[in-house]
Protein backbone atom coordinates (compact mmCIF):
# COMPACT_ATOMS: atom_id res chain seq x y z
CA UNK A 1 0.00 0.00 0.00
CA UNK A 2 1.72 3.57 -1.34
CA UNK A 3 1.30 5.89 1.58
CA UNK A 4 2.03 9.79 1.74
CA UNK A 5 4.88 11.13 3.03
CA UNK A 6 4.16 13.21 6.10
CA UNK A 7 5.59 17.12 6.09
CA UNK A 8 7.42 17.89 8.87
CA UNK A 9 7.54 21.70 8.22
CA UNK A 10 7.87 23.62 5.65
CA UNK A 11 9.46 26.97 4.65
CA UNK A 12 9.20 29.25 1.53
CA UNK A 13 12.47 29.25 -0.24
CA UNK A 14 11.78 31.54 -2.97
CA UNK A 15 9.33 33.62 -3.75
CA UNK A 16 8.45 35.71 -6.55
CA UNK A 17 5.11 36.68 -7.89
CA UNK A 18 4.91 34.03 -10.49
CA UNK A 19 6.52 31.28 -8.94
CA UNK A 20 7.25 30.50 -5.50
CA UNK A 21 9.63 27.26 -4.11
CA UNK A 22 8.62 25.43 -0.98
CA UNK A 23 11.30 23.52 0.81
CA UNK A 24 9.59 20.52 2.65
CA UNK A 25 11.06 18.55 5.38
CA UNK A 26 9.42 14.99 4.95
CA UNK A 27 9.54 11.65 6.51
CA UNK A 28 8.76 9.01 4.37
CA UNK A 29 6.53 5.55 5.07
CA UNK A 30 10.11 4.12 5.53
CA UNK A 31 10.82 6.07 8.08
CA UNK A 32 13.66 7.85 5.91
CA UNK A 33 13.82 11.56 6.38
CA UNK A 34 14.80 14.55 3.95
CA UNK A 35 14.75 17.97 4.57
CA UNK A 36 14.93 19.16 1.33
CA UNK A 37 12.43 17.95 -1.35
CA UNK A 38 11.69 21.05 -3.21
CA UNK A 39 8.13 21.94 -4.47
CA UNK A 40 7.12 24.73 -7.50
CA UNK A 41 4.32 26.58 -6.60
CA UNK A 42 2.58 28.51 -9.30
CA UNK A 43 -0.92 29.59 -10.92
CA UNK A 44 -2.57 26.52 -12.16
CA UNK A 45 -3.31 26.87 -16.19
CA UNK A 46 -6.01 26.89 -18.67
CA UNK A 47 -4.94 25.24 -22.08
CA UNK A 48 -8.08 25.87 -24.96
CA UNK A 49 -8.76 23.49 -27.98
CA UNK A 50 -11.08 25.56 -30.00
CA UNK A 51 -12.24 24.62 -33.75
CA UNK A 52 -13.35 26.80 -36.47
CA UNK A 53 -16.48 25.44 -38.44
CA UNK A 54 -14.01 25.46 -41.35
CA UNK A 55 -12.45 22.43 -39.10
CA UNK A 56 -9.19 24.30 -38.61
CA UNK A 57 -7.43 24.99 -34.73
CA UNK A 58 -6.82 27.54 -33.31
CA UNK A 59 -3.03 28.04 -32.46
CA UNK A 60 -0.64 30.85 -31.27
CA UNK A 61 3.05 31.28 -32.21
CA UNK A 62 5.17 33.16 -29.70
CA UNK A 63 8.31 33.79 -28.23
CA UNK A 64 8.72 31.77 -25.27
CA UNK A 65 11.70 32.34 -22.92
CA UNK A 66 11.84 29.63 -20.80
CA UNK A 67 12.62 27.71 -23.51
CA UNK A 68 14.49 30.69 -25.44
CA UNK A 69 12.93 29.96 -28.57
CA UNK A 70 9.40 30.72 -30.87
CA UNK A 71 6.87 28.36 -29.77
CA UNK A 72 3.46 27.22 -31.68
CA UNK A 73 1.31 26.04 -28.82
CA UNK A 74 -2.79 26.23 -27.93
CA UNK A 75 -3.61 29.28 -26.65
CA UNK A 76 -2.87 29.21 -22.53
CA UNK A 77 -3.26 30.90 -19.73
CA UNK A 78 -2.92 31.38 -15.80
CA UNK A 79 -5.85 31.09 -13.84
CA UNK A 80 -5.62 34.15 -11.44
CA UNK A 81 -6.67 33.97 -7.89
CA UNK A 82 -9.88 33.39 -7.09
CA UNK A 83 -11.11 32.70 -11.16
CA UNK A 84 -13.12 30.57 -12.55
CA UNK A 85 -10.96 28.24 -15.01
CA UNK A 86 -14.00 28.45 -17.16
CA UNK A 87 -13.70 32.40 -17.07
CA UNK A 88 -10.21 31.87 -17.53
CA UNK A 89 -10.40 29.66 -20.57
CA UNK A 90 -12.76 31.93 -22.09
CA UNK A 91 -10.71 35.21 -21.48
CA UNK A 92 -7.41 34.08 -22.58
CA UNK A 93 -8.53 32.08 -25.68
CA UNK A 94 -10.16 35.71 -26.53
CA UNK A 95 -7.67 38.11 -25.71
CA UNK A 96 -4.43 35.91 -27.08
CA UNK A 97 -6.75 35.20 -30.35
CA UNK A 98 -9.95 37.44 -30.71
CA UNK A 99 -11.87 33.78 -30.90
CA UNK A 100 -14.82 32.87 -28.62
CA UNK A 101 -17.39 29.78 -28.54
CA UNK A 102 -18.95 27.92 -25.76
CA UNK A 103 -15.82 25.98 -24.39
CA UNK A 104 -16.70 23.32 -22.05
CA UNK A 105 -14.01 21.31 -19.53
CA UNK A 106 -12.84 18.26 -21.02
CA UNK A 107 -9.97 17.29 -18.36
CA UNK A 108 -7.99 18.03 -15.44
CA UNK A 109 -4.29 17.16 -15.34
CA UNK A 110 -1.28 17.31 -12.87
CA UNK A 111 1.53 19.15 -14.83
CA UNK A 112 4.67 17.30 -13.49
CA UNK A 113 3.29 15.43 -9.75
CA UNK A 114 7.01 14.85 -9.07
CA UNK A 115 7.88 18.85 -8.85
CA UNK A 116 4.64 20.83 -7.95
CA UNK A 117 1.00 20.87 -7.31
CA UNK A 118 -0.15 22.98 -10.89
CA UNK A 119 -2.94 21.74 -12.08
CA UNK A 120 -3.81 22.20 -16.08
CA UNK A 121 -7.59 22.67 -16.71
CA UNK A 122 -8.05 21.80 -20.75
CA UNK A 123 -11.13 23.41 -22.12
CA UNK A 124 -12.50 22.59 -25.47
CA UNK A 125 -15.01 23.68 -27.81
CA UNK A 126 -16.42 25.66 -31.41
CA UNK A 127 -14.98 29.02 -31.73
CA UNK A 128 -15.18 32.11 -34.75
CA UNK A 129 -13.47 35.23 -34.75
CA UNK A 130 -15.73 37.96 -33.03
CA UNK A 131 -12.96 40.34 -31.86
CA UNK A 132 -9.20 41.53 -31.94
CA UNK A 133 -6.78 40.39 -29.98
CA UNK A 134 -5.99 42.33 -26.51
CA UNK A 135 -2.18 41.87 -25.81
CA UNK A 136 -0.30 42.72 -22.88
CA UNK A 137 2.68 44.98 -23.88
CA UNK A 138 4.95 42.21 -23.00
CA UNK A 139 2.92 40.19 -25.63
CA UNK A 140 3.62 39.34 -29.03
CA UNK A 141 1.30 36.74 -30.13
CA UNK A 142 0.83 35.44 -33.99
CA UNK A 143 -2.72 33.62 -34.36
CA UNK A 144 -2.49 30.23 -36.47
CA UNK A 145 -4.99 28.14 -37.93
CA UNK A 146 -4.19 25.04 -38.45
CA UNK A 147 -6.43 21.73 -39.78
CA UNK A 148 -7.73 19.50 -37.55
CA UNK A 149 -6.79 16.70 -40.37
CA UNK A 150 -3.06 18.12 -40.41
CA UNK A 151 -2.68 18.37 -36.33
CA UNK A 152 -1.16 14.15 -35.83
CA UNK A 153 1.14 15.10 -38.78
CA UNK A 154 2.39 18.61 -37.17
CA UNK A 155 3.18 16.52 -33.90
CA UNK A 156 4.93 13.72 -35.56
CA UNK A 157 6.53 16.44 -37.61
CA UNK A 158 7.62 18.22 -34.60
CA UNK A 159 6.06 21.62 -35.96
CA UNK A 160 4.22 21.02 -32.35
CA UNK A 161 6.22 20.21 -29.98
CA UNK A 162 5.25 21.87 -26.38
CA UNK A 163 4.31 18.61 -24.13
CA UNK A 164 0.76 20.42 -23.09
CA UNK A 165 0.25 21.01 -26.81
CA UNK A 166 0.87 17.70 -27.66
CA UNK A 167 -1.45 15.83 -25.25
CA UNK A 168 -4.62 18.69 -25.75
CA UNK A 169 -4.41 17.96 -29.25
CA UNK A 170 -4.34 14.08 -29.21
CA UNK A 171 -6.88 13.84 -26.38
CA UNK A 172 -9.38 16.71 -28.21
CA UNK A 173 -8.94 15.48 -31.90
CA UNK A 174 -11.60 12.65 -31.77
CA UNK A 175 -14.07 15.05 -29.77
CA UNK A 176 -14.87 17.45 -32.69
CA UNK A 177 -18.41 15.97 -33.85
CA UNK B 1 8.00 38.27 -36.81
CA UNK B 2 8.73 36.92 -33.93
CA UNK B 3 12.02 37.88 -32.15
CA UNK B 4 14.29 36.44 -29.24
CA UNK B 5 14.21 38.48 -26.29
CA UNK B 6 17.50 39.56 -25.67
CA UNK B 7 19.44 38.81 -21.80
CA UNK B 8 20.91 41.95 -20.31
CA UNK B 9 21.75 39.92 -17.32
CA UNK B 10 21.73 36.84 -15.63
CA UNK B 11 22.08 35.94 -12.11
CA UNK B 12 21.15 32.42 -10.03
CA UNK B 13 18.63 33.21 -7.56
CA UNK B 14 17.67 29.84 -6.04
CA UNK B 15 20.53 26.89 -6.33
CA UNK B 16 19.05 23.32 -4.94
CA UNK B 17 20.83 19.61 -6.22
CA UNK B 18 17.64 18.88 -8.28
CA UNK B 19 16.91 22.75 -9.16
CA UNK B 20 17.82 26.18 -9.71
CA UNK B 21 15.95 29.23 -10.37
CA UNK B 22 17.73 31.93 -12.88
CA UNK B 23 16.60 35.45 -12.78
CA UNK B 24 17.11 37.04 -16.44
CA UNK B 25 16.98 40.83 -17.31
CA UNK B 26 15.51 41.03 -20.55
CA UNK B 27 14.89 43.45 -23.55
CA UNK B 28 11.88 42.56 -25.38
CA UNK B 29 11.35 43.38 -29.33
CA UNK B 30 9.73 46.71 -28.78
CA UNK B 31 12.12 48.24 -25.89
CA UNK B 32 10.32 46.93 -23.02
CA UNK B 33 13.10 45.81 -20.25
CA UNK B 34 11.92 43.15 -17.77
CA UNK B 35 14.45 42.62 -14.82
CA UNK B 36 12.79 39.79 -13.18
CA UNK B 37 12.23 37.15 -15.84
CA UNK B 38 12.73 33.77 -13.50
CA UNK B 39 13.76 30.48 -15.33
CA UNK B 40 13.46 26.85 -13.83
CA UNK B 41 16.57 25.00 -14.74
CA UNK B 42 16.56 21.13 -13.76
CA UNK B 43 17.59 18.17 -15.90
CA UNK B 44 15.91 16.99 -18.50
CA UNK B 45 14.28 13.50 -18.55
CA UNK B 46 13.25 10.55 -20.25
CA UNK B 47 9.95 9.13 -20.47
CA UNK B 48 9.50 5.22 -21.46
CA UNK B 49 6.42 4.17 -23.15
CA UNK B 50 7.36 0.05 -23.23
CA UNK B 51 4.66 -2.60 -23.81
CA UNK B 52 4.85 -6.83 -23.33
CA UNK B 53 4.22 -9.04 -26.14
CA UNK B 54 1.11 -9.37 -24.66
CA UNK B 55 0.00 -6.02 -25.28
CA UNK B 56 0.24 -4.45 -21.78
CA UNK B 57 1.97 -1.31 -21.05
CA UNK B 58 4.62 -0.93 -18.34
CA UNK B 59 2.94 1.78 -15.55
CA UNK B 60 3.98 2.76 -12.66
CA UNK B 61 2.55 4.22 -9.47
CA UNK B 62 3.87 5.92 -6.79
CA UNK B 63 3.57 8.76 -4.53
CA UNK B 64 4.42 12.01 -5.90
CA UNK B 65 5.43 14.74 -3.00
CA UNK B 66 4.81 17.37 -6.00
CA UNK B 67 1.07 16.77 -6.83
CA UNK B 68 0.98 14.91 -2.97
CA UNK B 69 -0.85 11.79 -4.46
CA UNK B 70 -0.02 8.10 -5.21
CA UNK B 71 0.21 8.99 -9.38
CA UNK B 72 -0.22 6.39 -11.97
CA UNK B 73 2.49 7.28 -14.96
CA UNK B 74 4.68 5.64 -17.51
CA UNK B 75 7.79 5.36 -16.39
CA UNK B 76 10.88 8.73 -16.15
CA UNK B 77 13.59 9.80 -14.74
CA UNK B 78 15.94 12.80 -14.99
CA UNK B 79 18.98 12.42 -17.44
CA UNK B 80 21.78 13.14 -15.42
CA UNK B 81 24.86 14.84 -16.78
CA UNK B 82 26.54 14.08 -19.59
CA UNK B 83 24.64 10.83 -19.75
CA UNK B 84 23.12 9.64 -23.40
CA UNK B 85 19.33 10.20 -22.99
CA UNK B 86 18.74 6.53 -24.59
CA UNK B 87 21.09 5.24 -22.05
CA UNK B 88 19.02 6.94 -19.19
CA UNK B 89 15.53 5.51 -20.65
CA UNK B 90 17.06 1.88 -20.29
CA UNK B 91 18.20 1.96 -17.18
CA UNK B 92 15.03 3.98 -15.67
CA UNK B 93 12.58 1.31 -16.95
CA UNK B 94 14.97 -1.51 -15.30
CA UNK B 95 15.38 -0.30 -12.16
CA UNK B 96 12.02 1.16 -11.78
CA UNK B 97 10.31 -1.51 -12.91
CA UNK B 98 12.60 -4.89 -14.08
CA UNK B 99 11.59 -4.44 -17.50
CA UNK B 100 13.97 -4.33 -20.58
CA UNK B 101 14.01 -4.41 -24.16
CA UNK B 102 14.98 -2.60 -27.44
CA UNK B 103 13.80 0.86 -27.09
CA UNK B 104 14.19 3.62 -29.53
CA UNK B 105 13.24 7.39 -29.24
CA UNK B 106 10.48 8.63 -31.25
CA UNK B 107 9.87 12.18 -29.97
CA UNK B 108 11.45 15.24 -27.98
CA UNK B 109 9.29 17.60 -26.58
CA UNK B 110 9.50 21.42 -24.64
CA UNK B 111 8.13 20.63 -21.14
CA UNK B 112 7.03 23.82 -20.27
CA UNK B 113 8.56 26.62 -22.55
CA UNK B 114 7.22 29.54 -20.72
CA UNK B 115 9.21 28.41 -17.39
CA UNK B 116 12.09 26.04 -18.23
CA UNK B 117 14.11 24.80 -20.70
CA UNK B 118 13.45 21.08 -20.13
CA UNK B 119 13.42 18.57 -22.80
CA UNK B 120 11.43 15.07 -22.52
CA UNK B 121 13.22 12.42 -24.36
CA UNK B 122 9.86 9.90 -25.50
CA UNK B 123 11.26 6.42 -25.46
CA UNK B 124 9.38 3.34 -27.43
CA UNK B 125 9.72 -0.71 -27.55
CA UNK B 126 8.36 -3.64 -26.85
CA UNK B 127 9.95 -4.82 -23.26
CA UNK B 128 10.11 -8.08 -21.07
CA UNK B 129 10.37 -8.37 -17.14
CA UNK B 130 14.32 -9.78 -17.21
CA UNK B 131 14.59 -8.75 -13.77
CA UNK B 132 14.51 -7.26 -10.16
CA UNK B 133 13.17 -3.64 -9.78
CA UNK B 134 16.22 -1.44 -8.19
CA UNK B 135 14.83 1.41 -6.19
CA UNK B 136 16.30 3.86 -4.26
CA UNK B 137 15.51 3.76 -0.30
CA UNK B 138 13.73 6.76 -1.07
CA UNK B 139 11.62 4.99 -3.92
CA UNK B 140 8.08 2.71 -3.17
CA UNK B 141 7.06 1.78 -7.19
CA UNK B 142 4.35 -0.63 -7.85
CA UNK B 143 4.57 -1.80 -11.51
CA UNK B 144 1.11 -2.01 -13.29
CA UNK B 145 0.41 -3.58 -16.38
CA UNK B 146 -2.34 -1.94 -18.44
CA UNK B 147 -3.82 -3.71 -21.55
CA UNK B 148 -3.10 -1.39 -24.52
CA UNK B 149 -6.41 -1.43 -25.45
CA UNK B 150 -7.66 -0.25 -22.20
CA UNK B 151 -5.54 2.75 -22.17
CA UNK B 152 -7.79 5.68 -23.83
CA UNK B 153 -10.27 4.66 -21.33
CA UNK B 154 -8.01 5.21 -18.62
CA UNK B 155 -6.94 8.14 -19.85
CA UNK B 156 -10.66 9.66 -20.20
CA UNK B 157 -11.86 8.06 -16.52
CA UNK B 158 -9.00 9.84 -15.15
CA UNK B 159 -7.18 7.05 -13.77
CA UNK B 160 -3.95 8.62 -15.86
CA UNK B 161 -3.97 12.07 -15.27
CA UNK B 162 -0.25 12.73 -15.59
CA UNK B 163 -0.01 15.23 -18.43
CA UNK B 164 3.33 13.81 -19.79
CA UNK B 165 1.55 10.09 -19.27
CA UNK B 166 -1.37 11.47 -21.61
CA UNK B 167 0.83 13.19 -24.59
CA UNK B 168 3.40 9.92 -24.11
CA UNK B 169 0.45 7.41 -24.12
CA UNK B 170 -1.99 8.73 -27.21
CA UNK B 171 1.52 9.50 -29.44
CA UNK B 172 2.81 6.00 -28.65
CA UNK B 173 -0.39 3.89 -28.87
CA UNK B 174 -0.77 3.94 -32.79
CA UNK B 175 3.06 2.83 -32.93
CA UNK B 176 2.22 -0.19 -31.39
CA UNK B 177 2.58 -2.29 -34.85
Amino acid sequence: MLEKWQVLSSRAAFSSRWLRIRQDAVRLPNGMELDDYFVVEQYDFVKIFAYTDAGDVVFVRQYKHGAAQVILELPAGFVEHGEDPGQAAVRELREETGYAGELRKVAEWEVDPTRTPTIEHLYFGRAALTGKQELDDSEDIEVVLIPAKDLVRHIEGGDISAMSSVAAALYCLPLIG
